[in-house]
């Protein structure tokens, strides 16, 4: 998803600096500074339009949540919609999730969210998988013992390298589910945008929860 | 696949020892005594009419091969097919499976199929799936330093299963396909009659290799 920049987005941001954060690095060590309870950190990398982290948020008020996305425009759409129905565990970051080990110190995160991330096709594109083994060890560092990634994908190639690379890296699997919509142990789960726009072709998302 | 019991199927096999093996105990540490050549040896558990393990035989002179069944009148039909086209590097074995380490030694065997295994769907049947942790056991202990397995199935939760089994086991996947027909690291695959009917259904074939 790329959208053209909107000239409202950047003032927008500027004007909101305690819901939304452009300079993670001071925050490192310190994120739970920004929320009004101290609670288990769970973080989304691309989280897209927002759907997923906002309503994991408001499920889950005994924890707290940052949406991180790489590109203005969509985490300002997001904080749109935070203005309209405020959450007080749910903080934005404007950030490439690629340098999570310098916004985040060790043991500071509980979980992370890999939603649908880019499939990046290409076999020499491989390196900027957000499953790819550099970011494994990232999420580690920033990860508490035995800390869980959770990662859904419509993408079979995607998928099949994900699988790979977390076995090879040596996490533990905790669920796999290889049609996770026409499962039976699916309660808990809340869509996504690409999400609900896959599915409803009719393709299979697939999905793995994974401990270090 | 339950047959029902042929008359032939026993002296058949009576009249056949020296394909046949029905009582694998003694030879523990000696199935090379089998074969005209000493080399690796690949065992397939349950192999049903034998299409996959005669051609896998077949393409690889080079290796030594086994087909274990446990029922006997299905091990029959395939020695009816071995007295048609001989092949030297191929012994069949009617036992079970879940014997393996009375049957094996230590470092005997160098790879395991296990080709649609029977999915046993019931969560207190699980135990009896062919991917069950006490089963991963055996094979690691009768497979070579390194050994691999080769798992192919049509049936999703049986291969979600397998999947959190073997890496939970702390095996390696060194691959993982999830519609292994649309693949196109798919030149040298051999299809089993089950994989044969499936796929023409048009329903997906999974497959994992992983080693210990
Ligand atoms: C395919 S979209 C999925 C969006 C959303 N998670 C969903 O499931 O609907 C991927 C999103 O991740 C963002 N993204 C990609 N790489 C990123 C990175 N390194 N750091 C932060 N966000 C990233 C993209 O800008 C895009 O919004
Ligand atoms: C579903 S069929 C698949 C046959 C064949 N592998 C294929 O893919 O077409 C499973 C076969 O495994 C055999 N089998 C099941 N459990 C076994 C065991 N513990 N030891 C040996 N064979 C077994 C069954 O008798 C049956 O022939």
């Amino acid at each position: 998803m790329r959208l053209r920049n909107k000239p409202w987005a950047k003032p927008l941001i500027a004007a909101n600096p305690e819901l939304i954060v452009t300079d993670p690095l001071p925050l490192k060590g310190k994120w739970q500074s920004r929320f009004s309870q101290s609670a288990p950190l769970y973080l989304e990398i691309g989280m897209g339009k927002g759907n997923f982290i906002i309503e994991q948020a408001r499920n889950h008020p005994e924890n707290n949540y940052l949406g991180m996305e790489v590109q203005t425009t969509i985490a300002a759409i997001v904080l749109k919609k935070l203005l309209v129905q405020p959450l007080p565990n749910l903080q934005l970051i404007v950030a490439d999730g690629r340098l999570l080990t310098e916004f985040f110190t060790e043991n500071e995160v509980t979980g992370i969210y890999l939603n649908f991330s880019d499939p990046w096709p290409k076999k020499k594109q491989a390196k900027r998988r957000l499953t790819y083994h550099t970011f494994l060890a990232q999420y580690r560092q920033v990860l508490v013992e035995n800390g869980q990634i959770e990662f859904k994908t419509d993408n079979q190639g995607l998928f099949e390298f994900s699988l790979k690379s977390m076995n090879n890296f040596g996490m533990h699997f905790a669920g796999v589910w290889l049609d996770l919509h026409h499962s039976e142990e699916n309660e808990h789960n809340v869509l996504t945008e690409y999400e609900a726009k896959f599915s409803q072709k009719g393709q299979p998302i697939y999905k793995v929860t994974a401990n270090f």
